[in-house]
């Protein structure tokens, strides 16, 4: 292992085999000495839910030639990288890459998001680090098209770093006919989910639900992750672990609170 | 049912019969017709999860008088939200409280916190929300001297709104001999979690894993959360779910992403 060579952790949230992080990881190669610990399951839509009340367990796998690791966990993406740090990696990492998802994490998405949730773990432990995602939620997504992006995004952060409580999340639009138009750096949108509960019954009288929704973006603006990934940019947006709302903070300071 | 009274959905992340939901649901009582929706069991650390490959069930129940409704679900807290609004409630309602939590979420916990994922999903969906959180992890603890800066703090929010976007997050010290000595409206200190993993062996050899850690305060800043629940003052933390880092795009502008 060349002492030269950035150590780079990769994980994701689908899990340690999925197409995603194996392109990922053979982008991050290129770059550096690779270190993998992934769910051993899908934890889409996990958000940043850590394992207080059952044990985790870690299992050293290959599935691939490439890295220097890979190790399997049962726990969270947000688990994988405190676990990764602590127990795993010798010394802190340069830097951790998630993904590369399958399906998107922009706008609104990237608050339920453990692709997201596992760069804002590693974020908030000082590494540099970055999320990405394709919107194409298929197990069979093309990732041929995203990769050079990938690499040149990644390559970007090791050359320059990142300010402290600042992530990067990178969505990719899925792979068509034209081929990607660039890189926006841009901001959330505002937007949501419309949730339509899919209530059943089950073969004993019980009624439950699926949850489904559709997304529904509430934001005309122009420099939104949403209007550039339409227009087939790829979209970065820094986003910061400090949810402190700094504009509303004078105005609370008006209200009667303590009288 | 008054048409003037405001509708207040309850909800937590300590399962729906904890005391401190408990005393939460007594304090909105107060201020208008409630209707609870929580878990029907400890769900603690779940951050922003949401249930996407299970089902979810709900189910009437009465753990005691005062609410209009209460429901137990299967669900995260986030989950909890999304079905109160959707499949329990009539219409949206002018408030949701989320707690008072068995547990700080000051800081960076707001990140890991069920409590908080809760009343943030309530904020996306436009609703008016406070996540409280009581310092005192016990299942036991005294929410008397909490309660009355709950109700004053959530009668503010009916009176005055908050605009898009934004939601409350108010912990308030562990009850000591010393009462309360008034809200602070301040930021989210810059703090982690130094994690120490607790390595074990079960009794067939194999290693695994209990996630413990340690509190630590990185902000040496006089205007956190932190600084004045230590002072024992309650912290009223405004917090947005736009996470952009908008003082980062011009600077990643510069970057060369596009060459």
């Amino acid at each position: 292992m060349s002492k030269n060579k950035p150590k780079i952790l990769v994980t994701n949230d689908d899990g340690i085999t999925a197409k995603g992080i194996r392109n990922l990881i053979k982008e991050m190669c290129k770059l550096g000495d690779v270190y993998v610990v992934a769910p051993d399951k899908p934890q889409s839509g996990k958000g940043h839910a850590i394992t207080i009340d059952a044990i985790l367990e870690l299992k050293p796998v290959k599935v691939a030639d490439g890295a220097l690791a890979e190790v399997a966990c049962s726990g969270t993406p947000a688990d994988c990288v405190k676990l990764a740090i602590n127990e795993v990696l010798e010394d802190k990492p340069d830097l951790c890459v998630s993904g590369i998802n399958h399906g998107s994490n922009s706008s609104i998405s990237v608050i339920y998001s453990g692709t997201m949730s596992a760069a804002i773990e590693a974020g908030i432990e000082g590494i540099p680090s970055i999320g990405f995602s394709l919107c194409d939620y298929s197990k069979d997504a093309d990732f041929k098209e995203a990769r050079p992006f990938v690499y040149k995004i990644a390559k970007q952060v090791l050359e320059n770093g990142l300010p402290d409580g600042v992530v990067l999340n990178v969505n990719i639009p899925k792979m068509s006919e034209e081929p990607y138009k660039g890189i926006k750096v841009c901001r959330q949108a505002r937007a949501n989910w419309r949730e339509k509960f899919d209530k059943r019954t089950n073969p004993i009288g019980k009624e439950y639900y699926w949850l489904t929704g559709e997304f529904e973006n509430l934001d005309a603006g122009e420099d939104t992750d949403e209007y550039w990934l339409a227009k087939n940019y790829i979209s970065l947006v820094p986003i910061q672990f400090d949810l402190t709302a700094h504009h509303m903070i004078q105005k609370l300071n008006t209200w009667k609170l303590n009288e």
